[in-house]
Formats: C-alpha cells, structure tokens, sequence
C-alpha cells in the first residue's frame, strides 16, 4: 500500500500511495527542530505522539465540518491523507502573545489578542519563512483574494473550536500554525499536521509550557509532556 | 515665531510656533542615516535639498487636492506644517523590487510590481521598525479598519502622481515611505516628507540611482544627487 517516498519534510516523510494517486502517507519522524533548523535533537516515541495527537485533533476537527486532507490514522505513526497541493503559507493564529511575536513586535508575553491576531509567514525555509502581508501573498502564492479571505476565516473557526477542545483537555490554546493545500479539483483544504508542535499550549491552572517550547527553551521533558497532551485529550475530550 | 523644540528626530528638527499651537516648524538637518541608524555623516546642504524638494512634492500633492500637513517653506531649510499627531506606521509603496524586500522575500531587484504593493512597517527605532500586517496595526496603532483602508488608498494614489511628477523629470519611482498624522479635529493627513531620503529613484534612461541609495551603499556623491534631483523636479515639472 505505502509507495515511493515523495518528499522528507523536517518532522514527516511523505509517500505515494500505490494505485491511489490522490492519497499521500504521512509517516511521522522522532526528530524534533526549532529556530528553523537551527536546535535538533531525536526523542524516541515523538512521531507516534504527533501522529495520535495530530488524528485526534483532525477528526475532532471532521465532527465539526472543517474540511482537511485528513482520512485516517493507519498505525501508530503513520495516516492516510488526501493528495494536496500545499499553498506555501504558514497561517499562524494567536490568541495570547508568546514566542516571536513577543520580541518583534515588543508585545509582552501573556496579552491577550482580541480578537485573534491572524499572521501570514511564506513558507520558504531559505529565507527563513519571513512574515507577509495579503499582497505579498498573492504575489508570492495563487491564492486569490477571495481565497486567502476564505483561509483566514476558516483559521479563525477552526481556532474557535481548538480553544474548545483545549479547554475540555486543560489547556489553554496560545497560538498555532496551520497549512492549507488545494485537492485536484482546486478546493482548499486544511492540510499537514496539528500537535505539540505546531501549537502553543498552557496548563489552564498552572501555566505550565506543554508543548515545543519544553524543547526550545530546553525547560522539560518533551516525550512526558507530549504523552500527557495526548492522554488529556484521549480522556477529556469527546474528539472521538 | 519658531518657538521651544518640540522634538528631533535623525533627519529633522521639530519646533513649536508662537502663538499658533496647532502648527510646527520642520527644520531639515544636514545629517544622513542609514539601516536605522547604524550609517551615519554630516552632508552640507543637505538639509537645504530635502527641504526644498519636499515642499515642491507637497505643493505637487495639494494641487492633486491630497489632504496634507504641508502649509508652506519659510527658508532654505524649514517649513511650516500643521501639528499631527503621527501614527507609528511607516506606509510603503513599491512599484519595483529594490533593498529590503529583495532579500526578504528572495524577490529578485527590478520586478515590476502590478498591482503595487503597500508594506506597513510598526515605526519603533528600538525594534528596528518591524514589518506589520493589518491586524496588528489595529493593536498597535489607534487607527481603525476604515481608516487604514482609506490611508493606503490614498498611498496609491499618492504613488500615481509621484510616478507622473518623477517621471517629467526623467525619474522612475521605485518606492517611498509615507508617514500620517491626525490633525486635532482627528482627520488623517499626510505628513513628514517626501524626499530623496525616502524615497528610491532611479534614472529613466541609464538607470542610475538617484537617491539615499547612493549613501547606502557609497555609490556616488549625497549632494550632487540631490541637487540634481532638486533641479530636474525645478526644470522639468508644472509643480508649481
Ligand atoms: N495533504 C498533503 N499533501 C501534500 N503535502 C502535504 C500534505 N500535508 C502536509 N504536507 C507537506 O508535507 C511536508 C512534510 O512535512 P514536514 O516534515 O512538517 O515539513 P517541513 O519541514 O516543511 O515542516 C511539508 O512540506 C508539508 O507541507
Ligand atoms: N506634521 C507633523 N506633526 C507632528 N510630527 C511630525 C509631523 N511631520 C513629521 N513629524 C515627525 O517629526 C519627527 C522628526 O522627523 P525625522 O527626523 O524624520 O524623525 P525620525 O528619526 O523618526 O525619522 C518624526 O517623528 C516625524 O514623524
Ligand atoms: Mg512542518
Ligand atoms: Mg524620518
């Protein structure tokens, strides 16, 4: 069923999938990167956490009519997923200041964004995924005007129910990246991945960093803490 | 007349006026910095060419019926201009790919831009002023959906007669920096200047840089420059 391996991203391997041309594998990695590449390290049991979080999140995500690439989990590190075209944008939601947004713009940490501020980032690791405006999106991608409203709109509910699923589980949804990809047809549909480390996320009562952040700032254990975000979630969430 | 400084920046003076609390005196400086501040000189004259080309650009933009802070050049070096209250944005507009954005977005020097593309960037020295997307000029700034739509309408149509009035004198408008500010009654006007210091321009027929550039990168003398651009905009427009 697995085919030839398409591409290797820093914390997946894409493959064909053999008579099904519009269906990819992901097949989730154990590495972990942060400051684009710059900090990378190995964690035993990170790729099956991503995949099992990132399933759960996405078919919490199906039960709510958000439409993504996501089909379903075949193994522990592995999911079936709809063939996209990736549009070349990180579309980063932040409903709480922390990270890069912190020191660029000199926002302390812990504002709150009302409503949520919406950041576009080109996808491009030479350049280091600089920060972008709309035009320079249409320039630099695609995308239409009417599509790249119809992407932040859709970052935006997808953050509403995200909050919602965080909260059940105890945790307090900061900030996260998403990926949009275009199936043959052209729709646009939520894609790649949505885990520990592509969200920001607090314990609600402690404050706690469970997420990336143990790793790039190297204040905890980043296996523990992602075992406990998928535990939360499989015990406190009616995801599934 | 010229009262108390009000405040100095690193290209102009800011002066009170007696008995008129609503208007200031700008007075144009020989100083020259580059890449926020870290490229420093002293250019006599200087002060003298920014002065008279802004006025003449400014009295260009009136007779266009653009709502300025421009009332009028005392001397050599100063004009009067309404008081504002400055919003924090610097408003760009690119009509070809040159400096920041080339290495930024890895576009190459001397594409064409159609639509142009206008780039807000947060005005803070200490952050070395940061590009910004709309979202966060609302959390940033006082300025409202409304009303930053109408600012970067007007930087386009700003940037159609500043490409008509350079191009009467054999220039190319590569892009400019705009900055806006609120009169008292809260009405947004254009403000600061319009100069060889902010904008990029580069000789219709040769291609020849004809502005801050030549400082920036120690390609050709500051005040011949000017001067040369102070007489073409002399010789070759109905400014005024
Ligand atoms: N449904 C999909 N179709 C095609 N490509 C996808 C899909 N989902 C994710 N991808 C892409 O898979 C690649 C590998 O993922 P990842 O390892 O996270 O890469 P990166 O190093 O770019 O972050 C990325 O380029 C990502 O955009
Ligand atoms: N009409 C105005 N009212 C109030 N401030 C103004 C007006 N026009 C320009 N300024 C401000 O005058 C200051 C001095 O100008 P400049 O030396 O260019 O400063 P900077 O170092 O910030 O570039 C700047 O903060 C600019 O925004
Ligand atoms: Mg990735
Ligand atoms: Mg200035």
């Amino acid at each position: 069923m697995k085919g030839s391996l398409l591409y290797e991203g820093k914390a997946k391997k894409v493959y064909h999938v053999t008579d099904q041309p519009e269906r990819l594998i992901l097949s989730y990695k154990n590495d972990a990167t942060a400051f684009n590449g710059k900090k990378k390290d190995q964690f035993e049991g990170k790729g099956r956490l991503n995949n099992l979080i990132t399933s759960r999140v996405f078919d919490y995500l199906k039960l709510h009519h958000i439409p993504s690439h996501f089909i379903e989990a075949l193994n522990d590190t592995e999911q079936l997923v709809e063939k996209t075209t990736i549009i070349p944008l990180e579309v980063v939601v932040r409903n709480v200041a922390a990270g890069s947004i912190t020191r660029r713009l000199g926002i302390e940490e812990k504002t709150t964004f009302t409503p949520p501020i919406v950041e576009l980032f080109y996808k491009k690791d030479e350049l280091d995924d600089p920060i972008i405006n709309d035009v320079h999106a249409y320039h630099l991608t695609d995308v239409s005007e009417q599509e790249l409203t119809r992407i932040k709109e859709m970052a935006l509910t997808i953050n509403e129910h995200l909050i919602e699923l965080f909260k059940q589980a105890g945790l307090q949804l900061v900030d996260f990246k998403l990926e949009f990809g275009r199936l043959k047809d052209g729709t646009i549909v939520l894609a790649d991945e949505i885990s520990p480390d592509t969200c920001r996320l607090w314990d609600l009562e402690s404050g706690q960093k469970l997420d990336k952040d143990v790793f790039r700032e190297g204040i905890g254990d980043l296996i523990e803490t992602y075992e406990l975000i998928l535990q939360r979630l499989e015990e406190n969430t009616c995801a599934k």
